[in-house]
């Protein structure tokens, strides 16, 4: 007799961003049958939210695109009057004008909701080592906490939280992703929304840094 | 010279009801003064958005309606293939039909969002013992948890959730609301969107008893 497994499921935050998109590929790779929660939070463009798109189809991942108004936060991500930083450093311990007040806690807030609702166990997000320096919502103990809190305001009580890049370089990061054919090309990292990544930003060169890094041409660079 | 107070800030969780317009006008009446977020989450009927605006309005309390898709709950709130409930007994431990996913969750993320940003200190919200055995985000142990989990994620670290009327029982609500001149003809409890309540719903059948027992007039029943 042939017996039916049925696969793990999942569900992924899915940015665009190279990070959520070897989240994804990663869980893939573990067997997780995954839906993945797209957010359209009035980002300075679009171009992420189509890449994720892109992907999430190229995988056959079904997907919801969120539309959340955030529209009392001051973050260069949303304002256009805040500009976006480009001389940040990567050990740099203050908050960054990109940060968007309670956004992870938002987001993680429906992947639980979402969970729940098709009887998935795991919550995968792509935050790492080299954003919590920042953002206090990409913290280890964060993480921790909220799935502690969030599991006693459910009805499951086992949805957990997988962040499998927490403590992964942004190098360590392209690495894996190389490994699991994460097509480098269809993400997008770039804080600006031009035709092609600014090379500027602070997010354009952390991601250009860990690919020189590696001697690797960054695929969506000029 | 007079030294000008600022006054303290807070957020209040407004969905029209008798609780959270209790809540309101208890925060109110501390010397808040508030910000309210409303939700619109495709309920089965607009109507208690239009009773929280009002009540907004009408206490100079500047209110923000975040428009939010549930798409996936499968709750009678939002499902109108799902009956809404009409048996409930107050001592009922199961989790109701009425549940949606994460709910509170949700809201007290947005909530806690719009409080870092504008700088307050609290964040109010109706939830209540009668609520708790049956909602599992209703729970003391979750606001407390939650509260745990959020200040670690955001940069103010103190922000506290405020559930006044937790240990309270829907009849010391009303007592409470009556003290504070809370307009209970503009609240809105019931699950339908009739023109009037329905009075048959679990909604209206545990506030009827309540004023009931207080052998006081509910202003919106028949």
């Amino acid at each position: 007799m042939r017996v039916k497994i049925k696969p793990k499921k999942g569900v992924v935050l899915l940015s665009g961003g190279m990070d959520s998109v070897t989240t994804l590929y990663l869980a893939k790779s573990k067997g997780y049958k995954l839906s993945a929660i797209i957010f359209d939070y009035s980002q300075r463009h679009k171009k992420e939210i189509e890449c994720a798109k892109e992907i999430a189809l190229l995988n056959g991942v079904e997907y919801y695109v969120e539309k959340i108004s955030l529209s009392w936060a001051r973050s260069s991500l949303i304002d256009k009057n805040v500009r976006v930083p480009s001389n940040r450093s990567l050990n740099e311990k203050s908050v960054p004008v990109t940060y968007v007040s309670g956004r992870n806690i938002i987001f993680l807030s429906y992947a639980f909701s979402l969970a729940e609702s098709i009887n998935a166990k795991s919550v995968f997000i792509g935050a790492h080592i080299q954003d919590y320096s920042g953002y206090p919502d990409c913290r280890p103990e964060f993480l921790k906490k909220f799935e502690t809190a969030v599991r006693c305001g459910l009805v499951s009580k086992k949805i957990k939280i997988s962040a499998p890049l927490l403590r992964k370089s942004k190098k360590d990061i392209i690495k894996l992703g190389l490994r699991l054919g994460v097509p480098f090309e269809m993400t997008w990292s770039c804080y600006n929304g031009l035709r092609r990544p600014c090379g500027k930003c602070d997010s354009c060169r952390f991601r250009i840094k860990a690919f020189n890094d590696l001697c690797v041409k960054d695929p969506t660079s000029k």
